[in-house]
Protein backbone atom coordinates (compact mmCIF):
# COMPACT_ATOMS: atom_id res chain seq x y z
CA UNK A 1 0.00 0.00 0.00
CA UNK A 2 1.63 3.22 -0.77
CA UNK A 3 -0.22 6.08 0.22
CA UNK A 4 1.48 8.49 -2.54
CA UNK A 5 -0.69 5.89 -5.19
CA UNK A 6 -4.29 6.36 -4.08
CA UNK A 7 -5.89 3.10 -6.54
CA UNK A 8 -3.46 1.36 -3.99
CA UNK A 9 -5.23 2.69 -1.15
CA UNK A 10 -8.82 2.31 -1.61
CA UNK A 11 -8.68 -1.57 -1.81
CA UNK A 12 -10.58 -3.34 0.73
CA UNK A 13 -8.85 -6.10 -0.03
CA UNK A 14 -5.50 -4.14 0.20
CA UNK A 15 -6.82 -2.68 3.60
CA UNK A 16 -7.71 -5.62 5.23
CA UNK A 17 -3.99 -7.30 3.96
CA UNK A 18 -2.77 -4.06 5.81
CA UNK A 19 -4.52 -4.48 9.04
CA UNK A 20 -3.67 -8.32 9.01
CA UNK A 21 -0.20 -7.27 9.00
CA UNK A 22 -0.62 -4.97 11.75
CA UNK A 23 -2.11 -7.61 14.01
CA UNK A 24 1.62 -8.99 13.57
CA UNK A 25 3.20 -5.97 15.01
CA UNK A 26 0.97 -5.07 17.58
CA UNK A 27 1.20 -8.69 19.25
CA UNK A 28 4.87 -8.35 18.71
CA UNK A 29 4.77 -4.98 21.00
CA UNK A 30 2.34 -6.21 23.64
CA UNK A 31 5.07 -9.25 23.88
CA UNK A 32 7.73 -6.57 24.32
CA UNK A 33 5.70 -4.70 27.07
CA UNK A 34 4.43 -8.30 28.63
CA UNK A 35 8.21 -8.68 30.02
CA UNK A 36 7.76 -6.38 32.66
CA UNK A 37 5.61 -4.94 35.05
CA UNK A 38 2.59 -2.22 35.23
CA UNK A 39 4.85 0.37 36.60
CA UNK A 40 2.21 3.40 37.38
CA UNK A 41 4.65 5.96 38.28
CA UNK A 42 5.30 6.57 34.73
CA UNK A 43 1.54 7.29 33.95
CA UNK A 44 1.62 10.14 36.92
CA UNK A 45 1.58 13.76 36.42
CA UNK A 46 4.70 15.07 38.33
CA UNK A 47 5.79 12.36 40.23
CA UNK A 48 8.42 12.29 42.94
CA UNK A 49 11.61 10.57 41.34
CA UNK A 50 10.51 11.33 37.94
CA UNK A 51 9.63 14.88 37.94
CA UNK A 52 10.73 16.46 34.54
CA UNK A 53 11.48 20.09 34.62
CA UNK A 54 9.15 22.46 33.34
CA UNK A 55 6.86 19.68 32.23
CA UNK A 56 3.49 19.08 33.67
CA UNK A 57 2.65 15.74 32.25
CA UNK A 58 3.90 12.35 32.98
CA UNK A 59 6.73 10.31 32.22
CA UNK A 60 5.20 8.69 29.65
CA UNK A 61 4.12 12.02 27.93
CA UNK A 62 7.45 13.19 28.26
CA UNK A 63 8.83 10.69 26.51
CA UNK A 64 5.94 10.49 23.57
CA UNK A 65 6.21 14.61 22.93
CA UNK A 66 9.96 14.65 22.25
CA UNK A 67 9.63 11.14 19.60
CA UNK A 68 6.66 12.71 18.18
CA UNK A 69 8.58 16.19 18.03
CA UNK A 70 11.42 14.52 16.16
CA UNK A 71 9.69 12.29 14.34
CA UNK A 72 7.46 15.50 13.18
CA UNK A 73 10.21 16.76 11.62
CA UNK A 74 10.64 13.92 9.01
CA UNK A 75 7.53 14.30 8.16
CA UNK A 76 5.88 11.36 10.20
CA UNK A 77 2.48 12.85 10.57
CA UNK A 78 2.26 14.43 7.17
CA UNK A 79 1.53 10.70 5.93
CA UNK A 80 -2.61 10.17 5.62
CA UNK A 81 -2.08 6.94 8.17
CA UNK A 82 -0.29 8.30 10.83
CA UNK A 83 -1.79 10.46 13.62
CA UNK A 84 -0.12 12.05 16.54
CA UNK A 85 -0.90 11.97 20.10
CA UNK A 86 0.12 15.81 20.31
CA UNK A 87 -1.11 17.43 17.10
CA UNK A 88 -0.48 21.14 18.84
CA UNK A 89 2.73 20.35 19.94
CA UNK A 90 4.42 18.93 16.87
CA UNK A 91 6.55 20.52 14.22
CA UNK A 92 7.22 21.38 10.31
CA UNK A 93 9.42 19.05 8.57
CA UNK A 94 12.73 20.61 7.17
CA UNK A 95 12.23 18.44 4.12
CA UNK A 96 10.36 18.79 1.35
CA UNK A 97 6.52 18.14 1.61
CA UNK A 98 5.57 14.27 0.52
CA UNK A 99 2.45 15.93 -1.60
CA UNK A 100 0.53 12.62 -0.57
CA UNK A 101 -2.65 12.70 -3.49
CA UNK A 102 -5.85 14.19 -1.43
CA UNK A 103 -7.56 10.51 -0.45
CA UNK A 104 -9.66 10.62 2.42
CA UNK A 105 -11.69 14.16 2.74
CA UNK A 106 -9.48 17.55 4.32
CA UNK A 107 -10.86 16.89 7.83
CA UNK A 108 -9.62 13.25 8.71
CA UNK A 109 -6.48 14.50 10.67
CA UNK A 110 -9.29 16.05 13.39
CA UNK A 111 -10.45 12.54 13.96
CA UNK A 112 -7.80 11.82 16.31
CA UNK A 113 -8.87 8.88 18.94
CA UNK A 114 -5.32 9.18 20.70
CA UNK A 115 -6.08 10.55 24.49
CA UNK A 116 -8.76 8.02 24.26
CA UNK A 117 -6.19 5.19 22.74
CA UNK A 118 -3.86 6.45 25.54
CA UNK A 119 -6.05 6.24 28.57
CA UNK A 120 -7.97 3.11 27.18
CA UNK A 121 -4.12 1.44 26.83
CA UNK A 122 -2.96 2.88 30.43
CA UNK A 123 -6.40 1.51 32.60
CA UNK A 124 -7.23 -1.84 30.43
CA UNK A 125 -4.24 -3.08 28.51
CA UNK A 126 -1.33 -2.91 30.32
CA UNK A 127 -2.78 -4.37 33.18
CA UNK A 128 -3.55 -7.56 30.86
CA UNK A 129 -0.33 -7.45 29.35
CA UNK A 130 1.86 -6.73 32.14
CA UNK A 131 4.17 -9.50 33.82
CA UNK A 132 3.20 -8.29 37.38
CA UNK A 133 1.35 -5.19 39.25
CA UNK A 134 3.94 -2.92 40.28
CA UNK A 135 6.60 -0.50 39.88
CA UNK A 136 10.43 -1.78 38.72
CA UNK A 137 12.65 1.50 38.63
CA UNK A 138 15.20 -0.37 36.67
CA UNK A 139 13.16 -0.14 33.73
CA UNK A 140 10.77 3.27 33.63
CA UNK A 141 12.59 3.81 30.49
CA UNK A 142 12.04 0.60 29.10
CA UNK A 143 8.73 0.47 29.64
CA UNK A 144 7.92 3.94 28.10
CA UNK A 145 9.37 3.12 24.99
CA UNK A 146 7.80 -0.04 24.61
CA UNK A 147 4.31 1.71 25.54
CA UNK A 148 4.94 4.38 22.83
CA UNK A 149 5.14 1.54 20.50
CA UNK A 150 2.33 -0.33 21.54
CA UNK A 151 0.40 2.93 20.98
CA UNK A 152 1.61 4.01 18.03
CA UNK A 153 0.96 0.70 16.36
CA UNK A 154 -2.69 0.81 18.18
CA UNK A 155 -3.46 4.07 16.68
CA UNK A 156 -2.38 3.10 12.97
CA UNK A 157 -4.55 0.18 13.42
CA UNK A 158 -7.74 1.91 14.84
CA UNK A 159 -7.33 5.49 12.54
CA UNK A 160 -7.09 2.80 9.38
CA UNK A 161 -10.58 2.71 9.77
CA UNK A 162 -10.74 5.98 7.92
CA UNK A 163 -9.89 4.33 4.96
CA UNK A 164 -12.23 1.15 5.47
CA UNK A 165 -14.61 4.64 5.65
CA UNK A 166 -13.58 5.97 2.85
CA UNK A 167 -13.67 2.64 0.53
CA UNK A 168 -17.34 1.65 2.15
CA UNK A 169 -18.46 5.50 1.27
CA UNK A 170 -17.31 4.80 -2.38
CA UNK A 171 -18.67 1.62 -2.61
CA UNK A 172 -22.12 2.86 -1.96
CA UNK A 173 -22.68 6.90 -2.21
CA UNK A 174 -26.14 7.11 -2.58
CA UNK A 175 -26.27 5.11 0.43
CA UNK A 176 -24.41 6.72 2.57
CA UNK A 177 -25.12 9.82 1.78
CA UNK A 178 -28.45 9.31 2.90
CA UNK A 179 -27.79 7.87 6.24
CA UNK A 180 -25.43 10.75 6.47
CA UNK A 181 -27.74 12.96 5.70
CA UNK A 182 -30.47 11.59 8.19
CA UNK A 183 -27.45 11.46 10.91
CA UNK A 184 -28.51 7.79 11.24
CA UNK A 185 -25.71 6.69 13.52
CA UNK A 186 -27.37 3.24 14.44
CA UNK A 187 -27.60 2.31 10.76
CA UNK A 188 -24.43 3.49 9.48
CA UNK A 189 -22.59 1.56 12.50
CA UNK A 190 -25.18 -1.39 10.84
CA UNK A 191 -23.48 -0.84 7.46
CA UNK A 192 -20.35 -0.59 8.73
CA UNK A 193 -20.22 -3.88 10.78
CA UNK A 194 -18.99 -6.63 8.95
CA UNK A 195 -19.61 -9.84 11.73
CA UNK A 196 -18.32 -12.54 9.69
CA UNK A 197 -14.98 -10.38 9.07
CA UNK A 198 -14.40 -9.56 12.73
CA UNK A 199 -15.47 -13.41 13.97
CA UNK A 200 -12.50 -14.37 11.38
CA UNK A 201 -9.99 -11.48 13.05
CA UNK A 202 -10.48 -13.03 16.70
CA UNK A 203 -9.75 -16.97 15.03
CA UNK A 204 -6.79 -15.05 13.49
CA UNK A 205 -5.62 -13.47 16.65
CA UNK A 206 -6.37 -16.61 18.87
CA UNK A 207 -4.41 -18.46 16.34
CA UNK A 208 -1.29 -15.61 16.29
CA UNK A 209 -1.45 -15.52 20.11
CA UNK A 210 -1.21 -19.26 20.71
CA UNK A 211 2.20 -19.54 18.26
CA UNK A 212 4.02 -16.50 18.93
CA UNK A 213 2.62 -16.37 22.86
CA UNK A 214 5.36 -18.61 24.32
CA UNK A 215 8.98 -19.90 22.86
CA UNK A 216 8.59 -21.95 20.70
CA UNK A 217 11.46 -24.12 21.86
CA UNK A 218 10.50 -24.23 25.57
CA UNK A 219 6.98 -24.63 25.42
CA UNK A 220 6.81 -25.05 29.07
CA UNK A 221 8.14 -21.51 29.46
CA UNK A 222 6.68 -18.20 31.00
CA UNK A 223 2.96 -17.40 28.83
CA UNK A 224 3.62 -14.22 27.48
CA UNK A 225 0.22 -13.03 25.57
CA UNK A 226 -2.71 -15.27 26.21
CA UNK A 227 -5.06 -15.83 23.57
CA UNK A 228 -7.84 -14.76 26.05
CA UNK A 229 -6.70 -11.33 26.74
CA UNK A 230 -5.78 -10.50 23.13
CA UNK A 231 -9.49 -11.46 22.06
CA UNK A 232 -10.73 -9.35 24.60
CA UNK A 233 -8.06 -6.30 24.08
CA UNK A 234 -9.24 -6.43 20.28
CA UNK A 235 -12.94 -7.11 21.03
CA UNK A 236 -13.77 -4.31 23.64
CA UNK A 237 -11.02 -1.84 22.63
CA UNK A 238 -9.47 -1.69 18.83
CA UNK A 239 -12.46 -2.86 16.99
CA UNK A 240 -15.12 -0.89 18.48
CA UNK A 241 -12.49 2.47 18.43
CA UNK A 242 -12.30 1.57 15.16
CA UNK A 243 -15.86 1.84 14.56
CA UNK A 244 -15.96 5.29 15.89
CA UNK A 245 -13.47 6.47 13.82
CA UNK A 246 -15.12 5.39 10.74
CA UNK A 247 -18.49 6.48 12.05
CA UNK A 248 -17.37 10.28 13.10
CA UNK A 249 -15.39 10.15 9.61
CA UNK A 250 -18.61 9.31 8.00
CA UNK A 251 -20.97 11.96 9.98
CA UNK A 252 -18.95 14.78 7.99
CA UNK A 253 -18.24 13.07 4.89
CA UNK A 254 -20.78 15.76 2.98
CA UNK A 255 -18.84 18.81 4.41
CA UNK A 256 -17.47 21.18 1.90
CA UNK B 1 17.42 -9.90 36.19
CA UNK B 2 17.85 -6.01 37.65
CA UNK B 3 21.57 -4.21 37.84
CA UNK B 4 20.46 -2.78 40.49
CA UNK B 5 20.93 -6.32 42.09
CA UNK B 6 24.52 -7.75 40.85
CA UNK B 7 23.86 -10.67 42.35
CA UNK B 8 21.48 -12.13 39.87
CA UNK B 9 23.09 -10.31 37.08
CA UNK B 10 26.48 -11.99 36.85
CA UNK B 11 25.01 -15.50 36.95
CA UNK B 12 25.40 -17.19 33.92
CA UNK B 13 22.31 -19.30 33.73
CA UNK B 14 20.28 -15.65 34.28
CA UNK B 15 22.51 -14.25 31.05
CA UNK B 16 21.44 -16.94 29.09
CA UNK B 17 18.10 -16.59 29.52
CA UNK B 18 18.24 -13.18 28.89
CA UNK B 19 19.76 -13.79 25.76
CA UNK B 20 17.15 -16.30 24.55
CA UNK B 21 14.56 -13.26 25.43
CA UNK B 22 16.72 -11.24 23.44
CA UNK B 23 16.80 -13.51 20.45
CA UNK B 24 13.26 -13.06 19.88
CA UNK B 25 13.14 -9.53 20.15
CA UNK B 26 15.61 -9.26 17.35
CA UNK B 27 13.34 -11.33 15.27
CA UNK B 28 10.77 -9.51 16.06
CA UNK B 29 12.53 -6.41 15.05
CA UNK B 30 13.82 -8.54 11.97
CA UNK B 31 10.30 -9.41 10.74
CA UNK B 32 9.08 -5.05 11.39
CA UNK B 33 12.25 -4.12 9.35
CA UNK B 34 11.56 -7.10 6.23
CA UNK B 35 8.16 -5.28 5.39
CA UNK B 36 10.17 -2.30 3.71
CA UNK B 37 12.80 -2.28 0.54
CA UNK B 38 16.55 -1.93 1.68
CA UNK B 39 16.28 1.84 0.87
CA UNK B 40 19.91 2.77 0.75
CA UNK B 41 19.18 6.51 0.60
CA UNK B 42 18.00 6.59 4.15
CA UNK B 43 22.34 5.81 4.78
CA UNK B 44 23.67 7.91 2.52
CA UNK B 45 25.56 11.13 4.03
CA UNK B 46 23.72 14.49 2.34
CA UNK B 47 21.72 12.76 -0.05
CA UNK B 48 19.38 14.94 -2.31
CA UNK B 49 15.86 15.16 -1.21
CA UNK B 50 16.91 13.82 2.24
CA UNK B 51 19.44 16.49 3.26
CA UNK B 52 19.04 18.16 7.10
CA UNK B 53 20.25 21.14 7.79
CA UNK B 54 22.93 21.86 9.40
CA UNK B 55 23.88 18.49 10.29
CA UNK B 56 26.61 16.21 8.07
CA UNK B 57 25.17 12.52 8.29
CA UNK B 58 22.76 10.48 6.78
CA UNK B 59 19.22 10.29 7.74
CA UNK B 60 19.52 7.66 9.86
CA UNK B 61 22.06 9.07 12.10
CA UNK B 62 19.96 11.75 12.48
CA UNK B 63 16.86 10.05 13.77
CA UNK B 64 19.50 7.85 15.98
CA UNK B 65 21.06 10.48 17.59
CA UNK B 66 18.08 12.39 18.43
CA UNK B 67 16.84 9.41 20.27
CA UNK B 68 19.53 8.85 21.82
CA UNK B 69 19.48 12.41 22.76
CA UNK B 70 16.03 12.16 24.46
CA UNK B 71 16.56 9.28 25.80
CA UNK B 72 20.41 10.03 27.46
CA UNK B 73 17.92 12.63 29.39
CA UNK B 74 15.70 9.71 30.75
CA UNK B 75 19.34 7.87 31.57
CA UNK B 76 19.54 5.06 29.24
CA UNK B 77 23.02 5.30 28.97
CA UNK B 78 23.46 5.06 32.63
CA UNK B 79 22.16 1.56 32.37
CA UNK B 80 25.75 -0.95 31.75
CA UNK B 81 23.55 -3.15 29.07
CA UNK B 82 22.97 0.01 27.07
CA UNK B 83 25.47 1.22 25.05
CA UNK B 84 25.25 4.58 23.24
CA UNK B 85 26.16 5.11 19.48
CA UNK B 86 26.94 8.18 19.50
CA UNK B 87 28.70 8.67 23.42
CA UNK B 88 30.22 12.03 22.73
CA UNK B 89 27.05 13.20 21.35
CA UNK B 90 24.48 12.67 24.56
CA UNK B 91 23.56 14.47 27.35
CA UNK B 92 23.41 14.41 31.09
CA UNK B 93 19.70 13.91 32.47
CA UNK B 94 17.63 15.76 34.18
CA UNK B 95 16.68 12.89 36.80
CA UNK B 96 18.33 11.93 40.12
CA UNK B 97 21.11 9.14 38.96
CA UNK B 98 20.50 5.74 39.75
CA UNK B 99 23.67 4.79 41.26
CA UNK B 100 23.86 0.85 40.09
CA UNK B 101 26.27 -0.64 41.83
CA UNK B 102 29.46 -1.30 39.98
CA UNK B 103 28.84 -4.91 38.35
CA UNK B 104 31.39 -4.36 35.18
CA UNK B 105 35.00 -2.83 35.25
CA UNK B 106 34.87 1.01 35.40
CA UNK B 107 36.11 0.96 31.79
CA UNK B 108 33.24 -1.15 30.56
CA UNK B 109 31.34 2.17 28.14
CA UNK B 110 34.55 2.16 26.06
CA UNK B 111 34.51 -1.57 25.06
CA UNK B 112 31.77 0.01 22.54
CA UNK B 113 31.24 -1.97 19.10
CA UNK B 114 28.04 0.33 18.10
CA UNK B 115 30.18 1.72 15.00
CA UNK B 116 31.00 -1.58 14.19
CA UNK B 117 27.22 -2.96 14.14
CA UNK B 118 25.95 -0.15 12.48
CA UNK B 119 28.28 -1.00 9.35
CA UNK B 120 27.41 -4.19 9.38
CA UNK B 121 23.88 -3.96 9.91
CA UNK B 122 23.63 -1.50 6.66
CA UNK B 123 26.26 -3.89 4.73
CA UNK B 124 25.28 -7.02 5.16
CA UNK B 125 22.11 -7.51 7.31
CA UNK B 126 19.91 -5.55 5.64
CA UNK B 127 20.43 -6.91 2.28
CA UNK B 128 19.36 -10.69 4.05
CA UNK B 129 16.05 -9.15 5.90
CA UNK B 130 14.34 -6.18 3.22
CA UNK B 131 11.92 -7.58 1.20
CA UNK B 132 13.34 -6.23 -2.15
CA UNK B 133 16.51 -4.22 -3.68
CA UNK B 134 15.62 -0.08 -4.02
CA UNK B 135 14.69 2.90 -2.53
CA UNK B 136 10.96 3.35 -1.75
CA UNK B 137 10.69 7.31 -0.62
CA UNK B 138 6.92 6.76 1.21
CA UNK B 139 8.58 4.63 3.85
CA UNK B 140 11.89 6.48 4.86
CA UNK B 141 10.90 6.98 8.11
CA UNK B 142 9.34 3.70 9.21
CA UNK B 143 12.32 2.56 7.92
CA UNK B 144 14.87 4.53 9.68
CA UNK B 145 12.93 3.76 12.79
CA UNK B 146 12.85 -0.02 12.25
CA UNK B 147 16.75 -0.23 11.69
CA UNK B 148 17.19 1.95 14.89
CA UNK B 149 15.29 -1.10 16.93
CA UNK B 150 16.87 -3.38 15.27
CA UNK B 151 20.65 -1.58 16.45
CA UNK B 152 19.47 -1.05 19.52
CA UNK B 153 18.66 -4.52 20.19
CA UNK B 154 21.77 -5.99 18.59
CA UNK B 155 23.68 -3.86 20.30
CA UNK B 156 22.48 -5.07 23.79
CA UNK B 157 22.56 -8.42 22.50
CA UNK B 158 26.52 -8.18 21.27
CA UNK B 159 27.72 -6.01 24.59
CA UNK B 160 26.06 -8.59 27.12
CA UNK B 161 29.24 -10.12 26.35
CA UNK B 162 30.63 -8.07 28.94
CA UNK B 163 28.27 -9.67 31.36
CA UNK B 164 29.46 -13.21 29.95
CA UNK B 165 32.66 -12.20 29.88
CA UNK B 166 33.05 -10.53 33.43
CA UNK B 167 31.31 -14.07 35.13
CA UNK B 168 33.17 -16.22 32.99
CA UNK B 169 36.88 -14.06 34.73
CA UNK B 170 34.87 -14.19 37.94
CA UNK B 171 34.64 -17.84 37.68
CA UNK B 172 38.50 -18.84 37.44
CA UNK B 173 40.35 -15.84 38.14
CA UNK B 174 43.84 -17.38 38.36
CA UNK B 175 43.24 -18.92 34.77
CA UNK B 176 42.07 -15.95 32.75
CA UNK B 177 44.58 -13.52 35.34
CA UNK B 178 47.44 -15.80 33.31
CA UNK B 179 45.87 -15.64 30.10
CA UNK B 180 44.89 -11.81 30.26
CA UNK B 181 49.35 -11.40 31.53
CA UNK B 182 50.52 -13.20 28.42
CA UNK B 183 47.72 -10.77 26.12
CA UNK B 184 47.34 -15.12 24.95
CA UNK B 185 44.01 -14.09 22.71
CA UNK B 186 43.60 -17.56 21.09
CA UNK B 187 43.88 -19.25 24.40
CA UNK B 188 41.05 -16.41 25.79
CA UNK B 189 38.69 -16.93 22.83
CA UNK B 190 39.07 -20.70 23.44
CA UNK B 191 37.84 -20.59 26.80
CA UNK B 192 35.10 -18.10 26.28
CA UNK B 193 33.99 -20.41 23.71
CA UNK B 194 31.31 -23.14 24.15
CA UNK B 195 30.46 -24.43 21.19
CA UNK B 196 27.55 -26.81 22.38
CA UNK B 197 26.15 -23.54 23.59
CA UNK B 198 26.37 -21.97 20.21
CA UNK B 199 25.01 -25.20 18.34
CA UNK B 200 22.29 -24.94 20.75
CA UNK B 201 21.60 -21.02 19.33
CA UNK B 202 21.80 -21.91 15.95
CA UNK B 203 18.96 -24.66 16.55
CA UNK B 204 16.84 -22.44 18.52
CA UNK B 205 17.14 -20.04 16.28
CA UNK B 206 15.94 -22.21 13.36
CA UNK B 207 13.12 -23.47 15.09
CA UNK B 208 12.13 -19.81 15.70
CA UNK B 209 12.60 -19.06 12.36
CA UNK B 210 10.21 -21.14 11.17
CA UNK B 211 7.91 -20.28 13.46
CA UNK B 212 7.41 -16.76 13.41
CA UNK B 213 8.42 -16.29 9.87
CA UNK B 214 5.14 -16.46 8.86
CA UNK B 215 1.30 -16.14 9.26
CA UNK B 216 0.29 -19.12 11.49
CA UNK B 217 -3.18 -18.11 10.09
CA UNK B 218 -1.83 -18.26 6.80
CA UNK B 219 1.71 -20.46 5.82
CA UNK B 220 1.44 -20.23 2.37
CA UNK B 221 1.50 -16.84 2.53
CA UNK B 222 4.99 -14.14 2.24
CA UNK B 223 8.33 -15.62 4.10
CA UNK B 224 9.36 -12.76 6.33
CA UNK B 225 12.47 -14.00 8.20
CA UNK B 226 14.00 -17.34 6.76
CA UNK B 227 15.84 -19.61 8.97
CA UNK B 228 18.97 -19.71 6.47
CA UNK B 229 19.46 -15.93 7.21
CA UNK B 230 18.69 -15.69 10.68
CA UNK B 231 21.40 -18.45 11.45
CA UNK B 232 23.86 -16.58 8.95
CA UNK B 233 23.40 -13.63 10.80
CA UNK B 234 23.98 -14.89 14.33
CA UNK B 235 26.98 -17.31 12.89
CA UNK B 236 29.08 -14.49 11.27
CA UNK B 237 28.07 -11.33 12.82
CA UNK B 238 26.44 -11.39 16.19
CA UNK B 239 28.22 -14.35 18.03
CA UNK B 240 31.83 -13.47 16.67
CA UNK B 241 31.11 -9.68 17.27
CA UNK B 242 29.34 -10.42 20.94
CA UNK B 243 33.50 -12.74 21.47
CA UNK B 244 35.43 -9.66 20.51
CA UNK B 245 33.63 -7.89 22.97
CA UNK B 246 34.43 -10.28 25.11
CA UNK B 247 37.95 -10.29 24.10
CA UNK B 248 38.48 -6.93 24.57
CA UNK B 249 36.90 -6.57 27.87
CA UNK B 250 38.82 -9.48 29.15
CA UNK B 251 42.05 -8.38 27.91
CA UNK B 252 41.68 -4.52 30.48
CA UNK B 253 40.40 -6.62 32.93
CA UNK B 254 43.72 -6.12 35.27
CA UNK B 255 43.81 -2.56 34.70
CA UNK B 256 43.48 -0.41 37.83
N1 LIG C 1 16.36 -0.32 31.34
C1 LIG C 1 16.84 1.02 31.67
C2 LIG C 1 17.61 1.64 30.51
C3 LIG C 1 16.82 1.89 29.28
C4 LIG C 1 16.56 1.00 28.28
N2 LIG C 1 15.86 1.59 27.29
C5 LIG C 1 15.61 2.88 27.63
C6 LIG C 1 14.91 3.90 26.98
C7 LIG C 1 14.81 5.12 27.60
C8 LIG C 1 15.39 5.36 28.85
C9 LIG C 1 16.09 4.37 29.51
C10 LIG C 1 16.19 3.11 28.92
C11 LIG C 1 15.66 1.90 32.04
O1 LIG C 1 14.56 1.55 31.71
O2 LIG C 1 15.84 2.93 32.65
N1 LIG D 1 5.59 5.84 6.46
C1 LIG D 1 5.86 7.27 6.49
C2 LIG D 1 5.44 7.90 7.80
C3 LIG D 1 6.17 7.43 9.00
C4 LIG D 1 5.86 6.33 9.75
N2 LIG D 1 6.73 6.22 10.82
C5 LIG D 1 7.60 7.26 10.76
C6 LIG D 1 8.67 7.59 11.58
C7 LIG D 1 9.42 8.70 11.26
C8 LIG D 1 9.09 9.48 10.15
C9 LIG D 1 8.05 9.17 9.31
C10 LIG D 1 7.28 8.04 9.61
C11 LIG D 1 7.36 7.49 6.27
O1 LIG D 1 8.10 6.58 6.44
O2 LIG D 1 7.76 8.58 5.92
Amino acid sequence: MYFTRPETVLNLQNIRNELVRMEDTIIFKFIERSHFATCPSVYKEQHPGLTIPNFEGSFLNWVLLNLEITQSRIRRFESPDETPFFPDKIQKSFLPSVNYPQILAPYAPEVNYNDKIKDVYIEKIIPLISRKDGDDSNNFGSVATSDIECLQSLSRRIHFGKFVAEAKFQSDIPLYTKLIKDKDVERIMENITNSAVEEKILERLTKKAEVYGVDPTNKKGEKRITPEYLVKIYKEIVIPITKEVEVEYLLRRLED
